[in-house]
């Protein structure tokens, strides 16, 4: 079995977000598909240790925010690397509210989708929910993110609660960087700069070591200086 | 509702085989996502009326081929647009038979998974198989194919009985095609000439007139002459 085969799936990046009572959560997910078309149906992996997990199972309703191609690693950061148990994602980020009373986030954002639970299946780590539609919008035109463009332009990585986390990944991790020199990682919120990949979003090109970076430059996902970072 | 915000999730495209005793059959999916990573799972949505749902439903085994960018049409067409009550779909494919028996489209693949169903959900038109993975290889390097290529670049279309068809796309495949051209509709396969797409796979470029292709072109998806097409 070779698990890179995996790597081969295609996906978009999307923002998941729920609402119960008073508490709000959001987080990146992955995996997710329309079900059937008549009716309008989509389907979800969450995993079931994540806040917005616990949620989606009170309320019954979440909403999907579709990401474009210029999300920064900043926002995928806040919601795809950290927990909504330990800081509010929503400080700093347009929101509305929609029909089912979810936050909808509006950065970045091509469309959302708004839907009602009507399936829980529990497949282990993960519960898959399936969900009615009841609102849907494009929100502006433009390319959705890719977890492929994620992956390859970007240089994320998958957090290890993610459905579609493998352990090859942290395999590669531990490589070197070769000829441009060493990977360094953020001690804070386990982002790796490689300088093979660079990073877009400061516009430093690939093939930038890391000891070339400027004093000033910052983890693209958490903000931490370049003395948090250790070499890998 | 604006059902356009569903064309901005991103999936990738696969042949889905299975066997059954003597019987085999494949079709183009879409909707598949790994669900969990320990085990590795896979999740893929089938609607109950074709052959290949009836197989895996039988046999609780199927596999999964990953189409790589250049797949051309005729195979798209032939798995995707065909029934295999009607014909073989095999013919002419190159195939292995994988370990649970199934076969295993190698043409235009990048990878494939082969599962063992753990879990069937009736979700309506179709039933969602939740599968544990046994074997997955890759065959060879290469971009795959998405469905947004295969909609903007391949001027592919949705067939009805998919969990991603929409109801706009009917009404689109009304209208004309501007000052290019009316559009043309094979009567045989339901394959749609656009002139403002063209057909790559038959090096005709985008902006030709359906009157201006050559008196020797035929459908992309099923082989027809020009005379078999109606103007729409």
């Amino acid at each position: 079995m070779d698990v890179k085969a995996f790597r081969k799936l295609t996906y978009g990046l999307y923002i998941v977000t729920s609402r119960s009572g008073d508490r709000r959560n959001g987080q990146i997910a992955n995996t997710l598909f329309q079900v059937t078309s008549d009716p309008l149906r989509i389907v979800v992996s969450i995993n079931k240790e994540n806040l917005t997990h616990q949620l989606i199972y009170e309320s019954g309703v979440f909403a999907v925010s579709v990401l474009d191609v210029d999300t920064p690693m900043t926002l995928i950061g806040t919601f795809g690397f950290k927990s909504g148990r330990d800081i509010d994602k929503f400080e700093n980020i347009s929101l509305k509210e929609g029909k089912t009373g979810c936050p909808v986030v509006q950065d970045h954002s091509l469309a959302f989708l708004e839907a009602k639970v009507t399936d829980r299946v529990d497949v282990g780590t993960h519960t898959l929910f399936i969900a009615e539609v009841v609102d849907a919008e494009v929100l502006r035109e433009g390319e959705p993110m890719t977890y492929a463009y994620y992956h390859q332009v970007k240089g994320g990585k998958t957090p290890k609660k993610a459905a579609t986390y493998l352990e090859e990944e942290k395999e590669k991790d531990r490589g070197k960087g070769g000829i441009l020199g060493d990977r360094y990682e953020c001690k804070v919120c386990g982002y790796v700069y490689d300088p093979v990949v660079g990073d877009s979003d400061a516009k430093v090109p690939a093939g930038t070591a890391f000891v070339d970076l400027p004093p000033d430059w910052v983890c693209p996902v958490c903000g931490a200086s370049k003395d948090q970072f250790d070499k890998i």
